[in-house]
């Protein structure tokens, strides 16, 4: 049969990195792929303990009945407290959407203001789901110069002013894939600039938490001058991702539009999920674990640091990242090398990266690699590294 | 602030029955409104006693890890020998795409079928949350008259005629909000003409566990002459509707682009609630709990229609389910009782319907309401009806 398929979907290929998925089943694979946490940090004790409680109690049924579209009534309540680690401060439960992982608020956010054919900037590189979604919403996704210390604000100004873009969506924090953090100055200069020209920001943030290094920075929401930022956090990297739930902040306004939006797609979050997390948050193991898993995250980020450093060609440049999962590489553009085709290549060493060109809004930076460092063990990343330095630095000889 | 909403969402009202939801959190309110199973039937115990061995188990942490968008592998396997109950044979695990929630494969059939303008049949009425979704795609939805026994097929044919649709939407199995159950033969028939005129069939199958009376039917699907069906079951009234999780089994190039939509929504449906389900399949509670469920289900079913005809007025027509969870009923056209205006009055008397309006795809309907008897208690029910039966006797009194 021939079907009949939307625009939207009829040659949309799978997403890089769920693909990716697929293929890292294998035993004796070691993927730098995907943004796993590591396996071993899940809370499995916590999750029993906490269940047992929930079931035991009188809102046993309630967490199993339906619930409202919002969320559940106490999880909202903590949310409204948990945001205030991010400089979140001053609001109520109607600022508040709980969502199925944070990746379902790039989804509404999609939904709620994005017709087919506009513009939404994004970082050069970011989030490659992000891409996916806006493919999902025949959207033009643009990407903004970025640096160091976050976009590069001369560009993002002369973008919007060309585009007229309905959002910008950004990682601030440990950005996925670079692993940077927009500097203070950056993010009160975003804020700044996306409410003169009417720019809605959706800024993402799974990833602050796992900070290794260096001081936090306060959200880019804490600084917004208007109403026009939603921040979305979710427990993927810091509780379990299995649970698949997030918290969206944002204006009443628009938290109301995603909430119609979410009433289509999954009528509201797993109950369950969002009970077990609301308990995890008010019984302190947000922190009590992270105590525990910050420094196993600092251990694989250097150890994989040094495999770099001792296995890589030395003309591979890398980010050195303060926290978050990933370190994001490239070969200067004159080597030639194309870690895209490559990448069947290197697979059949049995190990993984994502490459680059999933990242760039433009299908640019086939030069570059994204590196995950808490899914594998520290033997398996110095094996890993090993296996794809020799790739490598055979392909750079063989090109000479 | 002025948003820039899109155009699906700028004025879009939120579902009716999702609203009602926050209406009824009121004490003492008597809701024949929403679709919720039992409260008192939940399986608190056996959800704790499930949770507590996955936990236990070796496959702890991967219920907790990021999984497939696909679905959580080992309840893949189970779903496709678990839809035989449904006569559909002869699946293996690329034919199944477990879901959100059964709502979810109406959103992702929508996002992989439907252009903007393009036209969905439904029947006439329908569920109310699928032309929310149709509304969130901007498509043309167009009923298809329906009686005892399904859709009338005439007006089938010469409405796939007319309008080419991408798609038939139904739930041949005590349907929303009617309660009625399509014929073996109206299934073949719609069958035959949908594959004929190549147009997809999604088949929403929520309630047809839940049969109290009658002979059970197989599946639309298990009577497809193409590849043409996609047929979906939840286990939102089977099991527990907050583990928001259902089933989708449909051609392999369907699921295919089902998953690169469901990548996009929310990467994957929480692994433990996947986890829990499949459990509870290969533990025998689905058939074990359901022999406790009927004949609960069946008496309020029963003490409705007893209410019915003590207290409303003679005027009032109704079904009479074999099973699901719904009851629909309508005023002679000439008594010009408008449902959906006297919904505010209604609910001075501390009693809900849905007004019938929400389930016509043209907004008709207004001289009919949906009655749901599992979410309230025998008492409830006689006493709601009651107040139900005085609120519409005094409106016609008045109109004489």
């Amino acid at each position: 049969m021939e079907y009949r398929l939307s625009d939207r979907i009829k040659d949309l290929k799978g997403n890089a990195i769920r693909e990716i998925f697929k293929l890292l089943q294998q035993p004796d694979f070691i993927s730098f792929a995907g943004g796993f946490p590591t396996k071993e940090l899940l809370p499995t004790e916590i999750v029993k303990e906490i269940t047992t409680d929930i079931m035991n109690g009188k809102e046993a049924a309630d967490v199993l009945q339906y619930g409202g579209t919002e969320g559940y009534m106490p999880f909202r309540k903590t949310a409204c407290d948990y945001v205030k680690r991010y400089g979140i401060d001053g609001i109520d439960i109607d600022n508040v959407l709980i969502v199925s992982g944070g990746q379902q608020t790039i989804d509404l956010m999609c939904k709620a203001f994005v017709n087919k054919g506009d513009t939404v900037l994004v970082e050069d590189p970011t989030y490659l789901a992000s891409l996916h979604i806006l493919k999902t919403y025949e959207a033009n996704a643009v990407g903004v110069k970025s640096g160091e210390d976050g976009l590069d604000l001369t560009d993002l100004e002369e973008k919007i002013k060309k585009y007229a873009p309905k959002m910008l969506y950004v990682v601030p924090t440990f950005s996925n894939p670079t692993g940077r953090t927009y500097s203070v100055e950056k993010r009160k200069a975003i804020a700044e600039i996306t409410y003169k020209y009417n720019v809605m920001v959706l800024e993402d943030d799974p990833y602050s938490e796992l900070r290794f290094e260096g001081e936090r920075v306060p959200s880019l929401k804490s600084f917004e001058v208007g109403d026009n930022v939603v921040y979305s956090t979710s427990f993927s990297k810091t509780v379990a991702p299995g649970l698949r739930t997030g918290i969206a902040v944002g204006p009443k306004e628009v938290i109301r539009k995603l909430t119609i939006g979410k009433q289509a797609v999954d009528v509201h979050t797993s109950s369950l999920s969002q009970a077990i997390l609301n308990e995890y948050i008010k019984r302190g193991y947000v922190d009590e674990r992270l105590k525990v898993m910050i420094p196993v995250y600092r251990e694989k980020k250097n150890a994989m640091i040094e495999a770099i450093k001792k296995y890589m060609p030395k003309e591979f440049k890398y980010t050195d990242p303060q926290g978050g999962l990933f370190i994001f590489g490239e070969f200067d553009k004159s080597l030639g090398i194309d870690c895209e085709t490559l990448f069947p290549e290197i697979c059949k060493y049995k190990v993984a990266y994502v490459s680059g060109v999933s990242f760039y809004a433009d299908g640019s930076g086939r030069n570059t690699i994204r590196l995950n460092y808490s899914n594998a063990t520290l033997e398996q990343i110095d094996d890993g590294i090993k296996r794809m330095g020799e790739f490598f630095k055979d392909i750079i000889n063989n090109n000479k």
